[in-house]
């Protein structure tokens, strides 16, 4: 059976969503036959994005949308990866400096970049509490401290699995209707 | 001085949107010489778009953008209007099924709308509390129960008022820059 | 070998965006063992969804965003299929009133929709002439006339074939990196 | 009676968006008693956007988003304004790889930017001839060539310098709907 490959590609300035990033690396890690790199933008190359099956993207919420630093990294870092890495599968998170600060609208902007590579993009219909999703992606106010907001990167990392081993590797036991686990509790 | 004459247009189905509509109101009347009619779109007509200096428009959270309901009175009742009422200034307020549900996404696309119409839009910079804004509307999972949820849902209205006050009417002491009231605590 | 099941899903109010439908379904037929069904609104129901691997959404672009009644048909026909059709994958595609109209949000706004509803959604890399893409969706300005709008639906189709084929069929010589066709003229 | 002053802020990589800068300049500029400063972000310092009572920005559409550089100068160079530049009144151009590549998009991010920042953001709802508009800024196909893509520059400009005149300094004469030039053509 062929390994899942997992991108966790991030920028961090508080460290907010680096705390984030190991979240979705332990969802990710937790469907077998998976493997992770979890990196900053600066210490990722253009072979990392080659060698995933998909990508989870993540940066502060800076002024509603991206990080200027994710987003050089995939004008000039990725930029000849374009029209190569069709059909990756990608997902976004982010952390916020305040609840209502625009994590959504950075995800969504994070997924409009990967959608221009050609990429497949989703959000998660999974509640992982009583009124707390992740429907575009995994959002944190500041530090994933809330055990909700946790759960929440964590679920954004398993369904990137999950899809990456169902559809890349032909793996139909991992697509997420067949849940073992209760997806909306 | 003329009044500034505001409409909190609005749909609902589980009544949070509506009770976030009246705490719209309140921020909006709590401005000097501001005229409000808070309306439901099956209560609204053309006249009141025309009559309105400043629109706050809101909708339910569905499918992370406005409901159809909402869409239906653009689309259909209000579209005698197109290219009449350029330069009204409008924002937009949600109340999604739980965090990270898209409301921030469906006050985008209530503003998508409105900037159609020529519409001059806007977020609040203003925190209502530690960690907690409302910088593309004002949101809330479900209903505005939370004193942060009301008070983002008041300072939206009071924005409104005071941008309409200020732009349309002449009213330069409205500036958000000479506010007496704390804008960020 | 599995067909590939694609929905073509559409609104349509001056037979722009019909046309444009017409001619994605031209582009899915084209993909080896692809059933299609081509429907509006209102001739689309529930089971239509559930049956299908994958949808193209198109609608006029109405106020920058969908059609209302495009909005109604997921806010109410399809709404119990919401938890029940993740990973089904969608793509989007609009006629608006003129170039620079709104097409390309309008079809953001449906691709929000989709991944809603857990749906994975894509814009297409490839150029159908000098000048002249879909990266986020099928887009023209009125009826797609031209031939490069006409190439662009077609595109739109096949490419959302092929995505069907290859993850949900494991059809892998589908995968658009091995495209016998010039994607980049 | 005040000067309007208008920034217009860009980046370029091709020239595209700086001959679209140059023809939004001179849309603005068309408006009496208006001051224009056009500058690359490389060029623009925080003073710039203190002195702006309006500003148009423009970037390459790179990836369906503003460019890195863009980006930067709002994180970086431009932050300390944030929360002091509320009620300035914003708008955006693009010019992109080739139609339907995004440029809405890219106009959409850069408003949510300056959003964020307490911004007022518009679209102009006028045609500058049969099936061509600006509805969410100017957008261009590689280089604003045709007499269309160029007058489309010169009324986004133009409708900002409008806007500030009527809003800011209370030019009631400029409002659009007093336009003595034809809108809709």
């Amino acid at each position: 059976m062929d390994t899942s490959r997992i991108l966790i590609l991030f920028t961090s300035k508080d460290g907010n969503t680096a705390q984030m990033a190991e979240l979705v690396e332990e969802g990710a890690a937790s469907v077998p036959d998976t493997e992770v790199r979890r990196l900053r933008t600066s210490d990722a190359s253009i072979d990392d994005l080659y060698w995933a099956d998909g990508v989870a993207c993540g940066s502060p919420t800076n002024l509603g949308i991206l990080s200027w630093e994710m987003k050089r990294w995939w004008d000039v870092v990725a930029l000849d990866a374009w029209a190569k890495i069709d059909g990756k599968i990608g997902c976004a998170f982010s952390s916020e400096g305040g609840l209502g600060g625009g994590a959504e609208l950075a995800c969504q902007s994070m997924m409009t970049v990967m959608q221009n590579f050609g990429m497949l993009t989703f959000g998660v219909t999974d509640y992982v509490s009583k009124g707390y999703t992740l429907h575009y992606g995994a959002t944190a106010a500041r530090a994933p401290r809330d055990e909700r907001d946790r759960e929440s990167c964590r679920r954004l990392g398993r369904r990137l699995a999950e899809f990456v081993g169902c559809y890349v590797h032909g793996r139909r036991d991992l697509h997420p209707n067949n849940a073992a686990y209760p997806r909306f509790p």
